[in-house]
């Protein structure tokens, strides 16, 4: 990414999976879930707030709701932009 | 798991106790309840949060409200991901 | 109760009264009531938090109200899981 | 009362005046009044929560809202338990 | 006032002006108002609260919106109770 | 004003800017936009609150919403008597 | 801007950028999203909050939520004015 993003926050910049990587990293989102849990890989991260620490890093995987974020597109490619309680945790 | 996975802040991964199971631990869960509470296995525990220390520690059995938590899937095998604060308490 | 609970955070876990017991102990429901208080038992109390210290001990009889809870079944017995702010009080 | 009630936290019991004796008292209740105020007299008082001293003492004469409280009986007379904070003032 | 009253945490007890004083007093409620301001009296005042000192002070006139306080009738009179937060401002 | 009018905790009191004025300011609310801020002349300040220091001064021209405040006639004139959370800013 | 404008609190003055540079600075919002993030330019900032740190400064170039901040016009130029929490992030 050769333009930069800056989060504010408590907000973390994520790289959507594709849909064909989910299977081969171990993690399969099930057909019935209410919410289908999704992951991505973090981009970039806010520098917290007060009471918020952050805990993710830049490249952890992680696992966040369905509906969590908002679509940003940087030099034509596909990112998340959320707030860290909106990840559910990491992937090892 | 092979995959392992990190809660973030006071969330927490539960296996879900087989509908056999339920009986065998002592925990059965009334017919005519509201909301019908269910039992699992703690398999992962988040930080906590300032006001949020955990009491659940892995491998802990947890009874949880019917509708708390997100599905989600790794190595194949179903979990639950859900905040401490939906656990009613810790079977002994 | 071979099987222990033990409730997390601010919860409580009561054994109702039986409705002939009721009226035995002073305590009458009024049918006009909107919302009828209940009575029971303490059975197993958690460690509180850190701005709810816990009120209420084992086998203290509490009066609660009447959609106050969660009903479950231990060893075959029912009880009701809820938060201490959901008590009206301690009676003597 | 024969049978004693402790009310948790900021909780107060008030024994309602009889519809008579609210003249005599000196306050009357308009009739259109969109809420009625009620008289009473505090009971029994909880021991407070960290950010709500207790105010009212047992033997105070109060007036609280209409819909304030839950009904409750103690040995065969009505009691009300509610909130200090559903509490609008002691008449001198 | 023979009969006295203390108003709890942080409420005010409020005489309100007849209508006929408000012209008199330089303060003219627009009729195109959507909620239209009124002037009363302050008659007792609480303690108040840990975050919320009180401002006014007995004998204060005060403006306060149309809606806000519980009519209350002491010794025959009309009161308005309401919490300090409900009043604008104080006439000088 | 002859009438002096102190605001209580973080409320401030505006006259507001007559229509003809807006454009001479510099100062022009856009037709098409959903809520359109308005300017006017702060009068009178309130002490502030705890977490609530006031940023604005009397005399300080102001831009607030729309739909901010509450209308309020002082001997015969038109002011607003709004918090300082409902102003966007000030203009100098 | 010939005219000042001084935000109060966490607000920020933003000169949203124009459809067509939008593309040109790398920024290109996707025509699928539910909530489309535009793009601006800081031109003022508050003094922030006790607990809301200013993170933007005059000049940084921030990605906002389409439905953001409230269109003001200033010296005839168009504005938005928002809180500092509805600023996803600074683009590099």
């Amino acid at each position: 990414m050769s333009t930069t993003f800056k989060p504010l926050a408590d907000r973390v910049l994520i790289e959507p999976a594709a849909a064909e990587q989910v299977t081969a990293s171990g993690i399969i989102i099930p057909d019935t879930a209410k919410e289908k849990p999704l992951k991505g890989t973090v981009i970039a991260v806010g520098p917290g707030k007060k009471d918020e620490p952050m805990e993710v890093k830049v490249n952890n995987i992680v696992i966040y709701g369905q509906y969590s974020g908002t679509e940003i597109k940087i030099d034509g490619k596909d990112y998340l932009i959320m707030k860290q309680g909106d990840i559910y945790g990491i992937v090892g």
